[in-house]
């Protein structure tokens, strides 16, 4: 029967259309307000973290909210004001460490902000509250620190062993230490509906850092990639791998990626690894450097990883 | 004879048509690169200003730089990139507070900046060293503070009675302290061949401040005034009229700057501010509150000062 062979056709050329992509259904959805590893005030690392379907979102640390939000709404994702949005549909914060790059968009955007919480480990919240959240340098909108505390955000301190809800998005989050120059950083582990989404902060590769974080960290989710239940990883890529090893301030190159994830593989096994969704974030500028991390990245995808550049304003799903 | 009579009604004409308008030469070139007052991390304060006909510029405040940069690179007012200008163009720092919407640009651009002086009076500098450059939010670029100092920048405590040369520019400037809710704001007065420009950071009203230091500033600045020496003045008008008082937190509504021309008026007389630019700085988003604001000083300005509302990456003279 000539069309009932034309559909066996046409299904098997769209599923080798789509071999190389994930083809589960999605768990959770992106809205990335700021993508770039510092300089460019408009554009530094902020991801909006909700379960698909749903529009309750976290954000990802918190280093450009305006004008991401800005973006978003010409790209109709959003509607109303930027400062509308950021009240409504911010439901906390997630913070990996207290970079400024990492937390501007919240400190500048604290006053047209709603009453939310923060969730950091120790290090972070002790930074937030003692170099931003003060009388000397903005107004202290916290609930802890310099009188008078405005209680306007919650701390949250994360221990590494806790599981913390996310109300009212229905997602979780576990804490994980990482290694970044002289300062602790954090990878937050997000869990909805029983997938999981892994998003780490700024990092440096173990054997330069002196540090097993990493190593702890993918021994943490080999179970996860195992059982196919983790929907992406958000990793650093903060410098072309050019970039001298004394000169990388706790940041990974492309070369150092990989290395980390052959680590993972090593655990995980390759095949496990092959088509996650791997979003690469933090590149640095200028936009030369960013375009050459970007091709040796894929130049040296051995695990064939799918690699995700994400764009400010423009949302996707995992 | 009908062309000298044409002629003459033609020059009557033109005389008439700029006189509101400053007509002498101008003494000083402004590449505004932030102009908001708040939330939007692409366009926070941050003016360059330069001998006109000169390419050396310092930052008065330093809220976005990168960003605004880009901006005045797309208008053809700098070449290169936006570092490259960074650090070839501007020579320095002025910074009246260290509110983190004042520096936030000077921060985050530090690591891609060349070797500079930062000039502040001591609250904003002691703000920068033990909030911002040190090792917990940034890395110390500074000369002073938490170990080890990079010595990138060298700050200049500036005494209120000291005049300091900005080289090699040729200007040079002078800091009086301002009143800004709990902290110490400055106005910087800077000189070229002669002629004054005053640059006000944020600053409240001197009665709802309990404080005199609006007025002592206009005192030193009535001889400039007489002796028609002042190009123009930066001041801050942060929210609309409707804002109440106890909400101001150290700023200025249109009302309240009117006032204070009128005291400044008091002192210089009125015929000495009809026509001088008044260039409106700070106005806090939303759009709509800076359209109020701009509307409301226009219906108020009975002293016929020419207002001027800068535009992110667009240069003027004054």
């Amino acid at each position: 029967m000539p069309y009932r062979s034309l559909s066996l056709l046409l299904l098997l050329f769209c599923h080798l259309l789509v071999g190389a992509q994930p083809t589960k259904a999605n768990y959770f959805r992106v809205v990335p307000l700021g993508v770039t590893g510092g300089l460019d005030e408009s554009n530094l690392s902020a991801y909006l973290v909700a379960p698909a379907g749903s529009d309750l979102y976290y954000s990802l640390d918190a280093g450009t909210l305006y004008f991401g939000i800005r973006a978003a709404i010409r790209n109709g994702v959003f509607k109303g004001s930027p400062s509308q949005v950021l009240r409504t549909q911010i439901e906390g914060y997630l913070i990996t460490h207290a970079h400024l790059d990492h937390v501007a968009g919240l400190i500048m955007n604290s006053p047209a902000d709603g009453h939310k919480t923060i969730y950091a480990m120790a290090p972070a919240i002790h930074t937030l509250i003692t170099h931003y959240f003060t009388w000397e340098s903005w107004a202290n909108f916290g609930d802890k620190g310099q009188k008078p505390a405005l209680n306007k955000y919650h701390y949250q301190i994360m221990d590494q062993d806790s599981l913390y809800p996310l109300p009212p998005t229905g997602m979780t989050v576990q804490a994980f230490p990482l290694s970044h120059g002289n300062i602790q950083s954090t990878a937050f582990l997000i869990k909805s509906r029983g997938r999981y989404l892994l998003y780490l902060g700024d990092t440096g590769e173990d054997s330069l850092e002196k540090s097993t974080d990493l190593h702890t960290l993918w021994e943490k989710v080999t179970p996860l990639l195992k059982n196919n239940l983790l929907k992406g990883i958000f990793i650093e890529a903060s410098f072309p791998d050019d970039q001298p090893d004394h000169l990388l301030f706790g940041h990974l190159t492309p070369k150092f990626l990989m290395k980390e994830l052959e680590d993972l593989a090593a655990l995980a096994g390759a095949k496990n690894l092959r088509g996650l969704n791997l979003i690469v974030i933090h590149r640095k500028p200028p936009e030369d450097h960013m375009a050459t991390i970007k091709k040796e990245l894929e130049r040296e995808n051995r695990l064939k990883v799918h690699l995700i550049f994400p764009i400010q304003g423009h949302p996707f799903k995992l």
